[in-house]
């Protein structure tokens, strides 16, 4: 199963929107067949191990990271070709969340008389698509949310100026953690204020351009924006209707989606996340202002935080990392799980979890 | 070498206001007797490790931290022990930057016709030492400042509040520190809002209590301060003459020390620290505010930030790690190079230096 997990890995970059997927046959202790998903619309995981095996998948056992699925999609279901190619046992990381498999996977194996075991190294296939499976369950993407600071919590001096608080060696993971995800989210604002691309750039390998998303509730997203003029797409969500600027901004390249808007007429957070992941988006990398930033933190829609800090210090007058509102006690305060912790060039990363209130 | 290393280290907390100092004599490929200083006023590590040989000290070589001294202080030299002693040849870490050593104890030994040799470990040797070093060359003392913040940069909540921060490990871990440094140093705001005792406790092992030192230009320490009535002397640096609040202050047990005043009108905060340099204090703790704090951080008196960063958020309206004043361009930005990053209980604690300007 680990070396299905470690298999599986490798579509990390490339098989969106569907999940990661490894499958390893064994037959008499030695490995007979493997295989990953690679892409939406190509083989799964199981059909590629089956064929690396041929007749030496006659009574061998799959590990397969994902209940194998039952149901015609892009692809025949891979319950029936693991049926027909006479494999004895199944291992199962992960259950399927889908609702179109959850489960049947696994009758279908039982009733044509195939073994099943499931949960082996289940945290670890989780874990592998924590988007797909959120997507599934809840209709929620995966949301991390980077953002960068010196050791004194700054994200940018009292002028203003932001370039660049963190090394190269950052910036490039940053493109690593773009490139793996299906959505880069920012706000207006930050458009408005730091032009970025927001494209995943010196990355090697392939990988699928994560799509750009703004929350623009009014559509304030400049037509000249170098999100608009580089390749990929680029959504505005917004709320209302303002067909001159709708105008003028698709003409500019631009994708608009209406969302529903919150109290405050402005996009509601819960309803964008809920859009991205009807139209199929596992992950969401956030990178945006303080404001944005915590308030998603706030509404409990980041599931990790992606902290950069960079050994620099930028002055009590700096901007702030989050802007969190209404906390002053202590017994507000947001408590965080580290999960990782590691130097990414001269700069430290933090890998952070929001722990629910009730903990503390 | 590296062994004698150690054993000066077990000096740590205990040979204040003199060096931490270990020897190891080895004859023939076998130690045969090693030292190291206690207590100012005990024996020095050279004579107990020829204590510990006796005859074998004959023709032996002695590993020595510290090059050792040719004066009559405390205690008789130490050059003149191990040329008695008939030891052949004396191994070096550092120099002895002590105006009354300073050369002639290698000198000695070299005119009594014992080999020298100088700079082994040298690097280890400075650095067990810096605050004696830096007080005997410059006249100031090592100066560790300590600060403790969320990750979002935030000593206190916006209502002020501020305890605790860090976790219990951290707070330990800082009491270590205030038991190896010659001198806790606080400013008086701090002493008015929090009331602290910096005192050192849960210490394992013998240490001596480090003094107690407010920089309290005005003399505005509370006679009724918890700083006052814990054990171990408090000294209040102070500028100008006030008589009934000296004599308060004095009959509440403090100690009274005018110093320079700077262009503000407060304590100087070099000439603070060189009042406690020529008190025979190596190493000093600040632990106050970001105003003193960063102060004497932006004024180049601070050779070490120990920075507390506990998993928490505290919001855009807590208060800041450190006040520097006039950063306003990434180009003013304060550069630190981190020499020390680990986890101490949930806690992260990094050990930073400020980098020259020119390195940006």
């Amino acid at each position: 199963m680990a070396r299905a997990l470690r298999l599986a890995e490798r579509g990390r970059w490339t098989c969106d929107p569907n999940p990661r997927v490894g499958c390893v046959l064994v037959r008499d202790g030695e490995a007979v067949g493997e295989g990953w998903h690679e892409r939406a619309g190509g083989p799964h995981a199981e059909v590629l191990a089956l064929e690396a095996a041929g007749a030496a998948a006659r009574g061998a056992t799959a590990y397969v990271t994902l209940e194998p699925c039952s149901h015609y999609g892009r692809t025949p279901p891979c319950a029936d070709a693991l049926i027909e190619a006479g494999v004895a046992r199944v291992v199962i990381g992960a259950g399927d969340p889908n609702p179109r498999v959850g489960g049947r996977g696994v009758e279908r194996l039982r009733e044509a008389g195939v073994a099943v075991a499931g949960g082996l190294m289940a945290e670890a296939a989780e874990a592998l698509n924590a988007g797909f499976m959120r997507r599934m369950r809840g209709g929620l993407p995966w949301v991390r949310c980077k953002v960068a600071a010196s050791l004194d919590g700054r994200t940018a001096m009292a002028s203003g100026e932001s370039r660049w608080i963190t090394s190269a060696a950052a910036r490039r993971d940053v493109h690593r953690w773009r490139a793996a995800s299906g959505a880069i989210v920012t706000g207006v604002d930050t458009v408005i204020a730091d032009d970025p691309r927001l494209t995943a750039r010196d990355v090697d390998g392939p990988f699928l351009a994560p799509r750009r998303v703004v929350l623009d509730s009014h559509l304030r997203t400049p037509t000249e924006a170098r999100l608009l003029r580089d390749d990929g797409g680029v959504t505005l969500l917004h709320v209302g209707e303002m067909p001159p600027r709708e105008q003028a901004l698709v003409r500019a390249g631009a994708h608009l989606q209406q969302v529903a808007a919150g109290d405050d007429g402005r996009v509601e957070l819960t309803a964008a996340l809920r859009a991205l992941a009807a139209d199929e988006v596992n992950e969401v990398l956030v990178e945006a202002g303080p404001t944005l930033s915590g308030a998603l933190l706030q509404a409990g829609l980041v599931d990790e935080l992606i902290i950069y800090l960079a050994p620099h210090l930028m002055g009590h007058e700096g901007r702030p990392l989050l802007a969190l509102a209404g906390l002053e006690q202590m017994s507000q305060r947001l408590a965080l799980t580290v999960t990782d912790q590691r130097r990414v060039g001269e700069d430290l990363r933090l890998i952070a979890r929001l722990r629910p209130a009730e903990e503390g």
